[in-house]
Formats: structure tokens, C-alpha cells, sequence
């Protein structure tokens, strides 16, 4: 498949791409904006793949014409660009899956707290500013995006994934089951995204308030 | 320490009382609002220690005569009934730290959904219940009751603690320390509880949609 995260030159853009790219036989497209931008990001992670004996090639795009080659498309934006990022290559979507991994949060005195978006959780904006035949399927919210792009690093985190289309959650599922050291596990419909995304500002303050821990994700039993 | 389980009749009730009773030397009280019930509680819980080989004494009393011998009182009750718990021992809990370990949650068809009261969280509900001298910490909410009371179960899971009182928080945190294969985390303040208590819904959610997987707790790392 070609999978095309859209944003990708950011921190978890990074740590998904190196490593779809290095654990599956997928093609990875980097997509920006600025097509620049997504050419260097493509070829530093490329270069980054070279020094870890990994022969792969990974190309750089505007965003639209990435997620018109995507099977899948990984909205890889802060939650504040998810909407724009989206209505920006609604056009090209043609029968591609789409991913949204982002998390709204704010910051006060007593750390992050969860903050969503009217519609319940950001992944359920993403469905509501998708075309109405694209399917939406949340997951990668929990992981920690410098120990991702770490190719060294051993993971073994827990990746739920949420999502209305069984097909689509089935792929998106099996395409995390290629990436090492992390499990999919099926966290139910959109509807239970909230309870997804609200575990990333958990993880940032436990690193917060915790000596020795840090980059952190979860793990489930 | 003298530790109340309010409401301790019930499966997350049992779960802390037989461990704290198993794994500290501190003493555990049983309290119900019908003495009877928290005789009989406390009668099983010792049972199943001796049975276990640990000779321990654990007494019943009504909630306001437990919470009245307390140094932590444990509000071990559904979210809808701790209010009326806390304002039933509001005139015992002299000089006692509060612990909420309750969540409120929602099932429709999608599965469980975080629901929180007004105030942000069922922790700071009991913060605004209890009386103004008396510290609460949040902690114990991402506990599965049956595998907690299960005194052969290794849990190997993470308790994130949330307080604004730090002495009292150090307290909870260094009882939990005491009870074998669980640690405890520095969540952060009151304020966070909300990120804390909503992974137990995910927890279930995700006990529902995947085989093999039951009676779950979180780690992180």
C-alpha cells in the first residue's frame, strides 16, 4: 500500500514514517504544505532509514497529491490544522483510508489537561470534515513522538484503534501489527475516541511529575 | 495506619481491603451502611486471608463509625453514591485523609463513556463534598476489581495518583507502594483526575472488542 501522512515532516510524522518504512513493505510519502518541506523531511528520513542498513525510498509531496497516491492517508497535524489539513485534499482522498492520531490539549498551572473539540474528540472532527465516503479510523495517539522516531528504541506499547468501518479499523489494525514492537488493540467505535486521545495528556503529565520517566506510552493487561 | 473502606462491601472495595490487609501491617476496616453487611464483608475478607495463610483482624463497622477510626478513609462506592457517603461521615473524618477511587462513566451502544459530574471529575466532586480541612486524593481507579481481589493475580499495573495536598498525596502514594506489584505515579493535581479516571472506561472498552483480553490495568512507560 502507499501510505501517505500528511504533516509528515512533524515530531510523530517522523517516528511513523521511519518506521512503516523500515518494519513493512509499504511505500511511505511524505507530505507538506510546502513540497520543499516534505522533499528535505522525505530524504533526511530516508537518509536516517540508509544509516540503519535500510534500502528504501521515500518521497516528499504537497499535501494533496500525497493523499491522492494514499491508500492511506495518516493526518500526521496538530489538532488546531487537522480541519484545514483535511478540507485540503478532500478532492484527492479517492478510496483512501484516513488516520487521524491528533489529540486536543491545553495547558494550565496543574499540567495538560484533554481538551476536545465540540463534536467529543478530535478523531470525530476528523470524521465530520472528511467526505462522507472516506473512512476515518483513529489511532497513534498515545505514542510518545521522540521515542517513535527513535529507531533504536524497543516500543512495546499498546496502539488502541477506534473506528466505524470494520474494514477500514481491520486494515489500519493489521498495517499497526507490521510496525514492531507496538500491538493494536480494537478500542471500539469513534465514539470511544475521547477515551483514547485523553490518555496522551495522562502520559505527559505522569513524565512531568515522575522522575525517570519520560517519552512515555501505555500498555494494557 | 487505620484504613477505612467506605462502602467496602463492594468488588473494589474487597479487592484493596484483602491486599492492603495481605500486603501492610496496616489495620483495615470495613464500613457499610448497615453494620451487618459490613460484619459479614469483613468476616469473608478475613476468611480469605486465613485461607491464604495471612492471620489478620479486620472489623465492620457503619460508614461514620469506620471513617471516625480512620487515618484514610477510602470512599469505595459508585460515583452516584459519594456524596451521599462522604456528607454520611463528614463529622467523623477528623483529621483523616479522603481517597476517591470512583469514575463515572455512561454504556450506550458504543460501549462505555467517560462521564464526568460539573466539577471535572468524580475526584474533585468528592474534593467539593468533603469538608474544606480535610485533604483528598484521587487514586485506585484503574483497578479491575475481580483480578485485584484475586489474591493469586500478579497485576503489574500503574496507579496514577492525583492530589493538591502533597503530604497527603505522599501518604496515598507510599500506601500504594505497599501493595505488592502495583506502582504508584505522581498524576498531578486534582485538576488532572479527569485524564485518570476516563481510561477506565478504555479499559473496558477494550476488555469488550478484544479476545483474551479481560480484567485489564494500565502501565506506562
Amino acid at each position: 500500500m502507499q501510505i501517505a501522512f500528511l504533516g509528515g515532516t512533524g515530531d510523530i510524522g517522523e517516528g511513523l514514517a521511519v518506521r512503516v518504512a523500515r518494519d513493512t513493505d509499504h511505500d511511505v510519502l511524505i507530505g507538506s504544505r510546502k513540497v520543499e518541506k516534505a522533499e528535505s523531511a522525505a530524504e533526511e528520513y530516508q537518509q536516517k532509514l540508509t544509516d540503519c542498513g535500510v534500502e528504501t525510498t521515500i518521497e516528499g509531496y504537497e499535501n494533496p497529491a500525497a493523499a491522492a497516491r494514499a491508500d492511506i492517508a495518516v493526518a500526521a497535524v496538530p489538532a488546531y490544522h487537522l480541519s484545514d489539513t483535511i478540507e485540503s485534499v478532500a478532492d484527492e482522498l479517492d478510496d483512501a483510508i484516513l488516520v487521524s492520531p491528533a489529540v486536543g490539549m491545553q495547558r494550565d498551572e496543574d499540567g495538560l489537561h484533554y481538551n476536545p473539540p465540540g463534536v467529543g474528540s478530535v478523531t470525530q472532527l476528523a470524521a465530520s470534515v472528511a467526505p462522507d465516503d472516506i473512512p476515518v479510523v483513529g489511532a497513534f495517539h498515545n505514542l510518545a513522538a521522540g521515542k517513535l522516531a527513535d529507531l533504536d528504541a524497543e516500543l512495546d506499547w499498546d496502539v488502541p484503534v477506534v473506528g466505524d468501518d470494520a474494514d477500514a479499523k481491520e486494515t489500519i489494525m493489521g498495517l499497526t501489527d507490521e510496525i514492531e514492537t507496538v500491538r493494536p488493540l480494537d478500542a471500539g467505535a469513534l465514539a470511544n475516541a475521547a477515551e483514547v486521545e485523553s490518555v496522551t495528556p495522562l502520559l505527559i503529565n505522569l513524565a512531568a511529575n515522575n522522575q525517570d520517566l519520560h517519552d512515555l506510552g501505555v500498555k494494557f493487561w
